[in-house]
């Protein structure tokens, strides 16, 4: 009945996985571990009592291992999905799925061609409580057809490798993953600005940037991603529809007046404010194995889109700001779609 | 046309009152000063090209005062008050309307003596947008039949002269009114209680105060006064009905984030939070002067009775925390009683 | 490595745990199951692979259990936990840990001869995440020296079967446990006034109705029990200090405008209110019970204490109002008192 | 002392301003009015005791006209702005200053030749606490140097009458006058996207409508324009900046909670919302002509501005969405420029 997991990739996100299925999430045990450092896949592994293997089809390929879970350095993800899919085994592979729209494309292709979906990209926003009231609103529609959503994706500071491109990347993939979940809509265009730099950043970064996205829909977005706001890591999210609008909670903080202010903390990290979120993304997974249905979170579709849509954002960055069509196949059957 | 105004004490609060009626509300024009300090009456006076003149009897009688404003000290309000109604002009009193009950029912009896309203006593709080919106719910019915009342008054800090009766006469005496003008309904006990004091304050002071009030209509309130709480001047009320709530808002204010924190900043003074109150306050009552009809502020009545409330407050203080009966006449006719 | 629990009542609360242990939290299992009702106890056994067994006295006994639940009737509560420390096994008792302060005191006297800390007892709230945002503010200073707290305890509404006595017994009971905690002070003094009763409970309730606690060290204490509010499940409280206050935070949840309104949902009821509360305390119980140390949640003192004070609170209400003083023994050393 | 205003424009506005400077601001009174229908100047003129005059320029000719208030059809505006000029008479100029640039130009020319300003244009977002509140947080570094402004302007409905070009020229540039001085910043470009309409309008409207603007500094501004959302007149903005953000507050209003709610009602009209910034607009307009000093509010420069950017903005709508550059003349000296 419990769930045996292989985690391919034992780094710092692989570890915060491992101690997430085996202290926080029930049914889950964490059998194998493999690393490209051996030494610390070894030690990994022993602190769960799991196995450390070789290389990451010995893992797949492992008897003792019922699903996988990929959270390697991104440029592998695509291969060890291929394999698990060949192997027929579910796989949850950490944002990105693949690292170029191809390799994405080569994912969704192999799943089609295995018939039923097998894989789960970790966008985790899906999973937050606020995101799915906000869809629930929509859904239900308490607020008519959408028409417009303003977005803030901020950080406190990020380190000197963090580069202009991974502003859409790395930082905003999860609003464009999570935009398109709420909408039920596909992003057809990206286009980036940017506005003065601030002066609180290393001098190569162009930091914040304005995306702006329209829907096939003609739902028009406009996030702002600043990862050098000093204040804290704030996510902000309103969808105004024909009938009214719908605005994410900030996460529920205790209010003190004191000298002269009345004021609530601000989180400082993603990690505290999408704890529940991960957790609950890893739960529904873990339960969508146990069960052997087809996992809900976002697919390999979910994951080639997500890249298709990123690639167009960093084009327009790279020309100055030119509004850039996303280049999207046809949405195969299996994804919901009629190709 | 406009309303001659002729005032009686030109301290603090005359003064603001004549910068009020000069500079912000229209229709009126101060004509005539006095105070007990002569020379002072005559600086006031020439600033706004008002008749300097020696007492309050002359001020009340002279041809060029259509209208009165008692704003001396505490102890003399009742004579003017009266000399005001034997005259068969307005007046507008500045709290409290006299320092004894007894005064305040002269002022009753000769109002009702000469059969018609002239009185208005200085409650403010009846004029805020806050409490006013609030008295539209419960009047439509929002919340259903109110039950308790939770109240809080804090100032950051008071001076050394403030003593541990005036929580009750000079702070908890705004909530007095405005409670019975929002639940209309009155006040027939009062209890007052001393939790542990704060340390920041003058070793005299009993500070907080809790009072608890109950209604003849069964309504429970609970007033915090605080008077150096330190952070700011902070009013709270929210009204407990059958089927709801409502919560008198905090003043509007920009929320800054920054250093970690979402903030806005909380009011310092009484000045500032009411400034809209006391501007709608004289200018309802210089428009009924205007239009020679009975005011629609406090009244009389509403003083003495604040005054016999007051009053039982602070026979609890002093005698450790009783519950004292609120021992009020019967309200008369012209007050909407049936005495 | 995994705890085995045992639990003794199948009811809806004991499901509800069997299913926290089962599902939600890691590290333990079920492993028998007693209730009066034996089908019942089969039958849920049944459901989680785990044994049913004819008595507690069975179950506690069991060599397949380290950890014993009790979620059985109130009145068997002492007899249970009674044997589990004379087994010398970790119990979790839901409130009350016993229905007389002499049976509570029964369960403390026999821990303390034990001499070592076995007893848990249900109460959730301080393992919600605002509560404990609150105490950390308090601890570190953040408002100085607490002087105040103003409470809410609203359900929507209540059965029949709910008496005017469970105000105190079953609603305020968890202010009760966590004010102590919170201000680290104990309770001295209980009083309970009952407002105008709304019409919308059944005849025999006195609803709302408020109480007043004071504390050893002097703070004040109100609390509005009102568990026919209609409008929501709603827990407020706010601790007034020396230089500021804090105040519990609503649940997050969207903002939505539509016609007309600003607005978000109230919770209705409490299992959604605390539901991570009730988590957080099982997954801290459980890690306790692993690591062999003893449980840091409300010991066998707190349940004593809080069936006290309660009992005072009904002494008051039944009188009509009185203030009755908290006949609390002294502190065991074993709980941190001198005793 | 009384500054003595002539009103040319006796519609709505022109008698709502009159009502104002009547009964709600001090220091003034309405002697002259006049309007294309004569008819209507004299009823309204009789109402507060001026003289009907038949012309704009016999009214500024006056000798009982100190100051004159222009509130006539837009396009009648830059003419008797004018002639005020050249009488050397204060000018208060409802919006838009004109309805070209070219007009607003010669203002600008007029007004620097006589080589003092005498015009003050009616863009009154600038005198509302909120707006103030902000600029004073920025102003004092209290968020860093501004680089993002994100705006909503949303108004309930519109009448058929409202086109697409007005949610610039009308609703827009009351963002576009506000930002510029927020900002102490020149806007240099303008571009309009249209998302999804709302199926609420007449079919002739593009609506909601968004609006980008770029600021010589390289702040970057998104406005969303939406006259149709239903729920409530509605205005955002938020400045973020290199250590913090600033927002705009809701107008305070009571909190209600009932029935499942926690609400509070949004206001349905800019009567309501901006009715104090038009009171304030009119006492400091009146203050500076009493003191006989320049007018401190927007200028004929920032009125020709306003006009600029709003025919870049209503260019760019007209193509379908492209980047207008705004092609603004140099500021003079008269206006802080140095032109």
């Amino acid at each position: 009945m419990t769930v045996r997991v292989g985690v391919i990739g034992a780094g710092m996100i692989g570890q915060d996985h491992i101690r997430r299925l085996t202290e926080v999430v029930t049914g889950a045990t964490v059998t194998a571990v493999t690393d490209i450092d051996a030494e610390r896949a070894a030690e990994v592994a022993a602190r769960v009592g799991a196995t450390a293997l070789p290389t990451g089809t010995d893992l797949i390929d492992s008897p003792v291992v019922d699903a996988v879970l990929v959270t390697s350095w991104g440029p592998t993800h695509a291969e060890h999905v291929l394999n698990a899919v060949a192997a027929g085994k579910p796989v949850f592979c950490e944002k990105p799925l693949a690292t170029s729209a191809e390799d994405c494309l080569r994912v969704v292709e192999a799943e089609r061609a295995h018939g039923r979906r097998l894989v789960q990209v970790g966008f985790m926003r899906r999973f937050d409580a606020g995101y799915r009231q906000m869809k629930e609103v929509i859904t239900a529609g308490g607020i008519g057809t959408p028409l417009i959503v303003h977005c803030a994706h901020r950080n406190p500071t990020v380190p000197e490798a963090y580069t202009s491109r991974m502003a859409a990347q790395d930082t905003a993939v999860h609003e464009i993953d999570v935009l398109r979940w709420l909408l039920d809509d596909e992003i057809v265009s990206a286009q980036v600005v940017t506005p003065r730099a601030t002066s609180k950043r290393f001098a190569h970064l162009k930091d914040p940037q304005i995306m702006y996205f329209e829907t096939a829909g003609g739902v028009r977005v406009d996030l702002e991603v600043f990862v050098n706001c000093q204040y804290g890591y704030d996510i902000q999210c309103e969808t105004v529809g024909e009938d009214g609008l719908v605005r994410l909670p900030d996460p529920a903080a205790v209010g003190v007046r004191a000298a002269g202010r009345h004021g609530t903390a601000v989180q400082q990290d993603w990690k505290g404010r999408f704890v529940d979120a991960f957790d609950t993304e890893f739960r529904e997974w873990i339960a969508s194995v146990e069960a052997a249905v087809e996992p809900t979170g976002p697919s390999a579709w979910d994951g080639y889109a997500a890249t298709v849509i990123t690639d167009a954002a960093v084009r327009s960055l790279d020309s100055g700001g030119a509004v850039v069509t996303v280049d999207m196949k046809p949405r195969p059957a299996l994804y919901g779609g009629t190709a």
